[in-house]
């Protein structure tokens, strides 16, 4: 098969408007009316960032989705993306190949339309090294209207959507060192570790609430320390509130460990978000109603220190290492 | 070094505005009034695309320009890129780690300012993997104006730029395949091959004049082939009107071969153009204005047919291969 077969076969069909069908160097997108380009990059390594065995669905679903998690976090409305694909050299020596690579792109054309956010264009290479996908997301919002990371201001309620740690919890699930938990429980934390759910159904809630914003992708208490910092501006958070799935709370009451891991692990895409108080209850009504869970985690504060953290005790405690770190 | 200082220290400097000085998930462009975004993809491998002990300024160097070409081609103007860098995981254990990404961060913000394409934003992770850079470039044109694949006419001009076959020589030259050839011959080709030559001051030229248009990267008879098969016409071609430099001459005297690798091989970077034939004196003209060599080599013709070539003994001629293939 050549990159020109793949690209017809498996990844024309799931192209969109702006793509040209694939067949040229480049794809055009214009901006709606009033609208500015939003656009983001992650890269995904096997034997880093997923397993090489995990499911082709579950990478592909991975590639895009934590794209689209920072998409959802600056408030912007997806409109397509790039795929870098780099293939292993052995891969069509594999077994099974073929059939990998339509199961990739046929989920990877789910989401495209689960998401409204069509394959606009890529590249696909042979590598000596592991499969990487580097996928470039672009999206839209009314110009002016980007939420920042740097536009937290003293004051502001601070949210997170959904449960926290889940993603971090469910690689140790995944790797076999969670003793003690039901199967129900760490089927639940595998698959959040594998497929990450982005909050785009918040989007607008975002973009017309919040005032500064960030998905949380490297760990909590990182993530949160780096917006805040950015901010010029401190917090007071009480941990007590941050929200944990039943799954993760079996876990975290089996040693205060599975509580530092859940905060600082990772792999979330949950969104957190800062709003103005007077608006809190007009983003919380808005949240509800895309059925995006928010919870109220604590408040940023004035003074450029590093964030208060009260711990399950009531009392302030730090953390050594807020996220994961690559080097 | 963490990845946050690795972004202040060596990325921060060279990013341009919509980058949100790299701070943020993402980045912010809007395009000019009247205008569309074009946005390319293209992955360069160590081992694959470059070799890994290239010069640290070549291999950012090509990184950035291999997608300049592609916007050069399209007849859009360079607004900024993103970063997609994969790092080998005992890249920090070298010796000279430092220095390297220094040269390397240097050189890409040499080139930003080069060609007016600020650094955007990104994502730096570590592979167990070779170096693996994936731009991604945006760029702006007109709106409807961007110049496609597709867009070929019977009766068009065909042009290309600069010379060809240069880089896919270069590489053989890299190799100390070209035994004969003086060194400044041999230095002249592995220029070519480490550091292409994108065409972007023939963009708004393309746009204004050019009916159909891409980027010669993976061979010219292939991409030829390629571009007028998808814009559903013939053409004809004289090969004797290829331009080559005098380094590439001096190889294709000592054999056939030569030419055919010249003219297959890839990694030229410069651009094809198909012109009306009523455009084609301004065109020409445009070019001369920003000093950019264009040669006349067909035309293209009604039919769906593949091109015909005729080859240096003025007889037609065909290629069992036409193009680099990566699987």
């Amino acid at each position: 098969m050549t990159e020109d077969d793949l690209i017809a076969m498996l990844f024309a069909p799931i192209a969109g408007e702006g793509s040209l069908a694939l067949r040229d160097d480049a794809a055009l997108i214009a901006p709606s009316p009033g609208h500015e380009i939003v656009v983001t990059l992650d890269t995904i390594v096997a034997g880093v960032h997923f397993f090489a065995d995990d499911p082709p669905d579950a990478i592909a679903r991975k590639a895009l989705r934590v794209n689209l998690s920072d998409l959802a976090a600056k408030g912007a409305r997806s409109r397509g993306f790039l795929l870098g694909l780099s293939l292993p050299k052995d891969f069509w020596a594999g077994v099974g190949a073929r059939d990998w690579l339509e199961a990739f792109a046929r989920a990877l054309g789910e989401d495209a339309r689960l998401y409204a956010c069509p394959l606009l264009g890529g590249d696909t290479v042979a590598t000596p090294g592991p499969l990487t996908l580097s996928i470039t997301a672009l999206g839209e919002v009314a110009s002016g209207r980007m939420v920042k990371r740097t536009g937290v201001k003293a004051g502001d309620a601070l949210y997170v959507t959904g449960t926290i740690g889940d993603g971090a919890l469910g690689l140790r699930a995944r790797m076999g060192e969670t003793p003690g938990l039901s199967a129900d429980a760490r089927d639940f934390l595998v698959a959040r570790y594998l497929t990450p759910q982005p909050r785009n159904a918040l989007a607008p809630a975002m973009a017309e609430f919040a005032s500064g914003g960030m998905d949380v992708s490297d760990g909590l208490i990182g993530d949160l320390t780096k917006m805040l910092r950015v901010s010029g501006v401190g917090a007071r958070i009480d941990l007590r509130a941050v929200p944990l799935s039943p799954a993760a709370r079996a876990l975290v009451a089996q040693g205060a460990e599975w509580f530092e891991r859940a905060l600082t692990g990772g792999d979330d895409y949950e969104v957190l978000a800062a709003v103005p108080l007077e608006r809190a209850a007009a983003f919380e009504r808005a949240a509800a109603a895309v059925d995006v869970p928010v919870t109220r985690v604590g408040e940023a504060v004035a003074g450029a220190g590093p964030p208060v953290f009260v711990g399950l005790d009531g009392t302030p405690r730090s953390f050594a290492k807020g996220s994961y770190g690559h080097f």
